[in-house]
């Protein structure tokens, strides 16, 4: 039997994720036919990205699942014509990219490095920084990729404070959950990190008064989605000292526009949505393990939780 | 019995360590007087650093070790009237700090994070770095400081090749030895850290001739010692763009004169010898351990084989 996949993620992707779905469909042992223009009726899997033309689920009547290409769903998951089963991506090279970048980020802070990078002045600072047990991070978001962070981190010596909405349990990491949960990891993180999903709830999450219940000189980390953070209530905790710096990932608007007061802030610094990037090669084996699954009547991976978000 | 200790490593050194190692004698179950003036006929313990007033070892008739402050011992090493065992400082905390300084610094090419750091210009540049598996890092020196930090680094996903002079076994590390081993640890290191000690053999290990033999592009990182570098060579492997960048924490003369090209030079970030700062906390315990043990009749810990050099 050959499966009827439509590639709905849009042509610029297509040019990208053709020959690694050709690939990891063929490893996978899936035939399959795969086209970026098949007739509704026919498809059986829908590969998507947001921002794809199709919008309406409706006349895909014997589709068997959306396989959305990013780890955010946020911009499907709410759409009331989709009545099939979402899965999303959880891309181990997605996730490796992140801890990466995560790690590297909370290790420029820790060690104090932009003072070395920006002031080669010929002035000797042998200011030797505390050790990593003397620096709480805090992990808001404990999916796969906050789970793998938190990990990472604590493995490099960190106390870390993993955060979620439910509880979790995550080998001997410390799990807090719920209001009061938040309050305890926002008031112990010498660091912030935030790998939250965007749901109506997490909006804003990062307010002011939140803000204002950081450490004294707290730094957050973003790699998540920028409208977790109220962007004005942040530059005002920088502006006023009480936060010490924000290296940012994402943002409200992407790329963020040159004349945001973000990129001329001296206590921000902007990166350009490089800590997520989904990777053809780890994100097409996904793909067609999904679709291989489907196909045996398997349960598929990562599905998402409609009622939930995420 | 009480243990006659010699604190010679300073008078700036006494200040900071006489409270962490009076704390550690006494958890450590020593009876012992520790002062920095003791006659030397009776002195057990000798605590040392470089650049002590101790240098003629001879009068110390009864002692039975000298504990280094530093893992560094190049400049005892070779002194002839040194006949007792000498110990190396490895300090967990030590150990920890470097760890963390190479990682972080590490991750800080391998993601690019300077583009960022220093062009907040309002250009969206979104260039993903590769990931870890295909960036090779390699670590010379496979003591305590570099098979940990070899660890990490693999730990993280880096492809990472250790070398030493004579061959060692660490987990699953690749560890390559010899003049051959070198050869290739060189040809293959994308990021290359210098952690080796310094003896007549290592002086300007990395010399033009071995500079050259680096992928184009490499970064060089050195935590080490100063003089493992050839200084002119290596800037004329930067100017000449063969390498991409070389993070230094250790240098011939410290602090770094003002007037070292070093600093001024776009391709080369000085770090005032942070990476390998002894903690007095923790070092303290080591050398009260080493005291319990030379009183107990046990063989002491981190012992220096003289005739290697370290």
């Amino acid at each position: 039997m050959t499966a009827n996949i439509l590639f709905a993620a849009g042509e610029a992707q297509w040019r990208v994720y053709e020959a690694p779905l050709r690939r990891a469909l063929a490893r996978a042992g899936v035939t399959a036919t795969l086209a970026t223009d098949l007739a509704p009726a026919e498809v059986d899997y829908i590969v998507y990205a947001p921002g794809s033309a199709v919008q309406d689920f409706t006349p895909f009547t014997r589709a068997r699942a959306v396989l959305n290409l990013w780890a955010g769903v946020e911009k499907i998951v709410g759409n009331p014509t989709l009545r099939i089963p979402l899965a999303r991506m959880v891309d181990h090279g997605l996730t490796r990219g992140m801890v990466e970048w995560v790690t590297g980020h909370v290790l420029r802070h820790h060690l104090g490095m932009d003072t070395h990078i920006l002031h080669q002045d010929g002035v000797w600072r042998p200011d030797v920084p505390p050790l990593a047990p003397d620096r709480r991070v805090s992990v808001l978001g404990l999916g796969a990729l906050g789970s793998e962070c938190a990990r990472m981190l604590s493995h490099l010596g960190f106390p870390v404070t993993g955060w979620s909405r439910s509880p979790k349990e995550i080998g001997t990491l410390r799990c807090l959950s719920g209001e009061d949960g938040l309050r305890t990891a926002l008031a112990q993180a010498d660091i912030l990190v935030l790998l939250l999903p965007l749901t109506p709830e997490t909006e804003n999450l990062l307010d002011a008064a939140r803000l204002a219940t950081l450490p004294s000189g707290a730094v957050i980390l973003n790699p998540g989605r920028g409208p977790l953070i109220d962007d004005a209530a942040l530059l005002a905790a920088l502006d006023s000292g009480a936060l010490g710096h924000a290296t940012l990932d994402v943002f409200r608007e992407e790329p963020l526009p040159p004349e945001h007061p973000f990129w001329a802030h001296p206590r921000v610094t902007v990166t350009p949505h490089i800590a997520s990037e989904t990777r053809p090669e780890t994100a097409a084996q996904v793909i067609a393990e999904n679709i291989r699954r489907g196909e045996a009547g398997e349960p598929l991976l990562h599905l998402v939780d409609r009622d939930a978000g995420y």
